[in-house]
């Protein structure tokens, strides 16, 4: 038996303040400061590479394309031909990605507020993004997301995918979580648009995740709380995904698999129709806590984490 | 915004010998020795009080409640008729109190190797067994669960439900996941019975939990892998169950809310139709984990945890 | 080779916001609130029984006589006859034990603000006191220390000892580390009178040290700093002593020792007239940073550490 | 008040298997492992750089001119005329540093295992060599210390400064603390030659140090254990110097000081008369841990730390 290892470089990530985790570094690719955030690359043990930005582990190789998958395709497959998506956030050119392997996308636009973390992840995490930020079909503006949408009176996009750091204390991501945003999304969106959010976790802050539903359900038609495991998060990851139409939760895992089928998406580790439906079928006591739930988040009173 | 917490009582608790997860402690309630394992019982401030075998926790009362529900519910509500139940482990008393749940429990035994921490629970988590020990219906007995097992040549169960500690290597436990012993409880199981075991961890050695669910499923006709989200075990927490007819991942939502209804069981948290149904549904690289385990655990070769 | 130990129960004690140090706790006796602060009594594997107060080791079982013959035998024994002496804190009772060692005290008054305190000492850590509360030449008082003195017209002592916590900010002890309370002090004391205080320690937040030699040294015709390793703090430990007359750090070793024998001081371990050298001599930086400190503390600006 | 910070990078380091130090890092310039062991190089917050060997930490910016004083300057002084040092280790550079501050120096020998902790030390932490090792009279060699002593037939050192790694078990360095290497040192060292050499802490391991005091002290006539304070060593740090005649305890401090100048010894920042009479003088305790002393290390049971 291998015994635990103390001495040397070590990870401390805190989950709440009285709880905090820590991982054994191998090494310590890059350390600094962006204009706007605090980035670590360090290789783990336990989850192989790991984007870490201010404290908080963003992606990991061993894992992120749960993580990906889970934010993408459920709002991809549930539109009926998803041609112009909107990223916001995505910096480690993942999410983008995953848009990419659906053969309907025509154009992806990216708007993350830090150029810097994007080169970084090139630099120091290629695997992530594998190229994308160079494909033709892409279009990369730095900025911030909420801006750049109200920006553009032109634009229209089937699929919107918010893939920002969660609403902390302080983070310039709070804004992109309220009822304001959504509205102007759903203004954005085609008329059977889809916007999907990552939701933060369902198990601790869980109030923060059922906030950011309600205000979902009060903007769109449709709106539906998924999750997905990601060990890297520890914590069963909820999102949540607002639609105009089409609704993700009744998408059989038959229908899945032939869209996945017919539309030609390959490469897929984590998601499928027995995912689909794993992904949005809740424990009763998450149902019951997101039914409860009354609060929604506005510019006024916007959802916040407390760590 | 509450700052970190540090100076203080913690409690360090090993994932990986490269990862480490420590919680602030409010109270201590108990530390010491049984004959057989090291017990602590410890209030956190993230977890209320939990039970720590060896250092490892094994319930916490804040979530206790969803642990007990995945692990006794599914089986029981499988079998047409559970009337006699045989609990190996289920030291807390809570998988007891699951149990009892069900009025058509004529007789539920419960062997524990060790008596004194029955006795801890009771002075100092009596909201786990909540009287159970003291039910007419139940039969204490204090030795090896499968020594027990063998030395009952005339006894029968519908049911019998593994809650033992993690196969940890140098364990007492690592007996009681191979196949020999799994040969041994089907005997000693009635036509329609039911066997399930706690199954460590889904992510985090994950060949751990597809080894027991290769070995239930070459000594009994049905063989389920299914899982439930534990907070205090920071991950998906794997179970399996092996049928000699019943098949647990057949039951739709309706027929579980259906059983639950017409037999009385009540005050469920966490368990129901959909519950039963997101339990049993796995994640694509989950499922080929499964399909793709070819080892088992025998007396021999028993499956063994690292840390 | 013991391989290190991870998994249990830890105390965790900050040095500076950076700086974390973690003792393995072998168990826990007493956590609780006193009207006060919070205490803590574990039983460490480094360092034996520990008194925390408000997150901070005051004492270990394994090292407290090197800490309190340090305090209190340089001022003892430059007096030249100390008869009556006052304590401020020392709630662990290990001062009182010190000075009753001196035939020559009449009368020890000793004045902590946290009854509490007292009795959790007698009840979990009663090798430290020995007994010395019960002594017939004790008296007790608990109360604020410097309104006790200041509300003495006539009582005045030889030697005053202030064996409070450290000044850290927020600090009811504060007011114990200023000039205007060190004047008080002088005017309560005898011709030859001393009066000594513990003083942080030597290395990090050195400047505080300094600044309360400095604020003695405007107060007392003699004041000298002093140190004395102590394991458990992890560093070296500083004292002040100020006195209207005698100067401890002319006392030679042989000097020393003969004042031990004539006056048939007993049971040293850690004092005698090398370890008198030993305190009062400091390294080159050391005196230095003594010599270069400028700013004293007043009850306006008294000094504090960060953490 | 400056909060506790938590999350980030941190250097955990063992100093006994139930004692866990942390420090929160700043940068990490460097990690790897040499033919021999594993280096790190860190920016802490409390320490400044850190040059870290197996998990030890061995010199950091912040004070390693304590210990590298402390190691070099009272066998140098107390030597009345030494022109060849030999230093076995001392990867650093510090020791070479402070060898060369002594005028009388016409060649300094250092015999390090690991050639490329010098090349690592060079280029990520030049402050501390500060150029000695192009420094004309200079020997380096890159080998086992006591096998290039044994292959010198014909060369004769003044002093002898062995500047290794603790003796933890398994390490290289423990045949630098036997009797058989110190006769073999001694044997190479003219009429007045001393030998010093750091060893290991006062405080926990204690009877580490006073086995090598007692080793040394069966072989040369004059043996002397003495001390610093260096904080990032978080203890009082021994050194034991072995002597054929002069005698360093018997060194006054005016006498250190009229040698030092008459000698044009520049740039000490922590030695000087008073720190030797500091260094030299024990309190009580140690003093008798170290009469007591009756074991030495050899060849065949050689001292090692547990850690």
């Amino acid at each position: 038996m291998k015994p635990p290892e103390r001495d040397g470089i070590w990870y401390l990530d805190s989950q709440t303040p009285t709880c905090l985790f820590s991982y054994k570094v191998k090494r310590v690719l890059f350390t600094g400061e962006t204009r706007y955030q605090r980035v670590e690359v360090v290789e783990t043990y336990d989850y192989g590479k790991c984007l870490i930005i201010d404290g908080k582990i963003q992606s990991s190789t061993s894992d992120e394309w749960i993580y990906h998958e889970a934010l993408v395709h459920p709002a991809m497959l549930s539109h009926p031909n998803p041609r112009r998506v909107l990223v916001i956030g995505g910096g480690e050119g993942a999410t983008l990605r995953e848009v990419l392997k659906h053969p309907s996308v025509e154009e992806a636009v990216m708007v993350d507020l830090d150029q810097e973390v994007v080169s970084i992840v090139k630099e120091y995490m290629g695997e992530l993004p594998q190229g994308s930020f160079e494909n033709p079909k892409v279009k990369l503006y730095f900025e911030d997301g909420r801006r750049f949408l109200s920006g553009q009176p032109d634009q229209s996009f089937d699929v919107i995918i918010v893939d920002v750091t969660d609403p902390v204390e302080g983070s310039p991501s709070i804004p992109l979580y309220t009822r304001e945003f959504y509205e102007e999304a759903s203004r954005k969106l085609t008329g059977e648009g889809i916007l999907t959010t990552q939701a933060s976790p369902l198990y601790y802050n869980l109030d923060c995740h059922t906030r950011i539903y309600r205000t979902l359900a009060v903007v769109f038609p449709v709106a539906r709380s998924y999750k997905a495991d990601v060990p890297a998060y520890v914590s069963s990851w909820g999102f949540v995904v607002g639609s105009k139409k089409p609704d993700p939760a009744a998408l059989q895992p038959d229908e899945v698999n032939r869209r996945i089928r017919e539309r030609g998406i390959r490469d897929l580790k984590f998601y499928d129709g027995l995912t689909h439906r794993f992904m949005f079928t809740h424990p009763k006591h998450i149902r019951r806590a997101l039914e409860a739930e009354g609060r929604i988040s506005t510019d006024r009173e916007p959802v916040s984490m407390p760590v």
